[in-house]
């Protein structure tokens, strides 16, 4: 299995998918594989003209920056038939935006199951943001608003363990809320038997058949019921993760 | 049917329940109710101890608080019947905490629909951050973490709208997420018909009967589909809202 999950699209003042650029040109490198199935469903708001106009829009802004790296994609929302999409697909892209709102289409157009099932195959899936939440047992660590109520929580499961993307250390100044390590600390305590991996900006989770990597330029902090946070380093040993 | 709808329970730096104290006085007062149940439901993590051990140490916080108001609390975590206890409640008091652990425990006990029922018929309801979430519709403006799965999302719909409470205008500095506008910008486009009240923190909504006003020391934002978010302030007509 070949995974890329990527913690968000874009870092503050730079271009769109401007960072994890080399990254996704190096996952795909040697694979032979040019077209990538896209994923767009988690965009909404790219206009207010409907989902329709905001997937194609959101088509368009991905596949200008996939140009450059000489490779296309197609996205599934043109397609008629869009299990059959995924079962014929040699790579897959799942883009960011409401985990809520892609985990809603995923599960009632029946791809979050073809996807899955299809990456256990072989094909290579990448994913930033939501994109990468999904690649998790659920969506239960996932940021975002619960703009819409999917059928249920239940995601892919390539990976054993929870990703918190756009992980951040720090709140907002004069905010009372919990801190998003709190928040992680409170999802451990009604999922004890679970780990999260809080995933900052600017790095991203690769898994090459059984073996996982953290790549990026920051340390990622590992949360588990009843222990310390702990900070790990791209280089470190992560497969306890996978066990 | 009178609600209480408080943004927070505390400001950055201040003392627990600190800024609502006279808000929930003088809304007791002059009703010669004196005890209150108390829902703990939202409340995770304030021990690892347990639910029991949590919602017990709940309790005791917000005892603490009531009390020099002259108010008596008894928590619904130790009555054997919580439904029974609800339908016998002069005032409940619902806590925050995380959205969705509240709403997945008020929905299996079924509480939800009791406490609604209740509160028409004249029980003085007051809630804060999550309990001001579970008056509205549906959870879906929830800033929390879905770290567990309730049933679903329908709330109460004491109001026709949907508060955020907590809401801020920054983004934590180098964050590359989303703003809180645009998360509820998302979440009209998924949900045209609805308004969205953003309660900053230090305010709060009340409800006599049918008037509804805002109070505290800030203005709050109105979000409505195809329109500018509005400024409303204390004082202000908010009819329309209950519309």
């Amino acid at each position: 299995m070949r995974l890329l999950l990527i913690s968000n699209s874009t870092n503050a003042g730079e271009a769109y998918l401007g960072w994890p650029r080399p990254h996704i040109q190096s996952f795909m490198q040697g694979t032979g594989v040019k077209d990538i199935l896209f994923i767009p469903y988690a965009g909404v708001g790219l206009t207010t003209e409907g989902d329709q106009a905001s997937f194609d829009r959101y088509e368009v802004r991905v596949q200008a920056v996939f140009s450059e790296l000489g490779l296309n994609i197609r996205s599934i929302h043109h397609e008629p038939d869009p299990v059959g999409a995924v079962r014929e697909a040699a790579a897959i892209a799942v883009g960011g935006g409401n985990t809520f709102y892609l985990v809603k289409r995923l599960q009632e157009l029946g791809i979050m199951e073809a996807i899955r099932e299809r990456v256990l195959q072989g094909a290579h899936y990448m994913g930033w943001s939501a994109g990468s939440n999904v690649a998790c047992p659920s969506l239960r660590t996932t940021n975002d608003m619960p703009i819409v109520e999917p059928p249920s929580f239940h995601c892919m499961g390539l990976i054993p363990f929870q990703i918190n993307p756009h992980y951040l250390d720090a709140n907002p100044e004069g905010h009372g809320g919990e801190t998003r390590q709190q928040r992680i600390e409170e999802f451990l305590i009604a999922n004890r038997e679970m780990k999260v991996a809080g995933l900052r900006e600017a790095t991203f989770l690769q898994l090459e058949g059984n073996r996982l990597s953290l790549g990026g330029s920051r340390p990622m902090r590992l949360f588990q019921f009843g222990q310390e946070p702990r900070e790990l380093m791209p280089g470190d040993d992560l497969q306890f993760l996978m066990g």
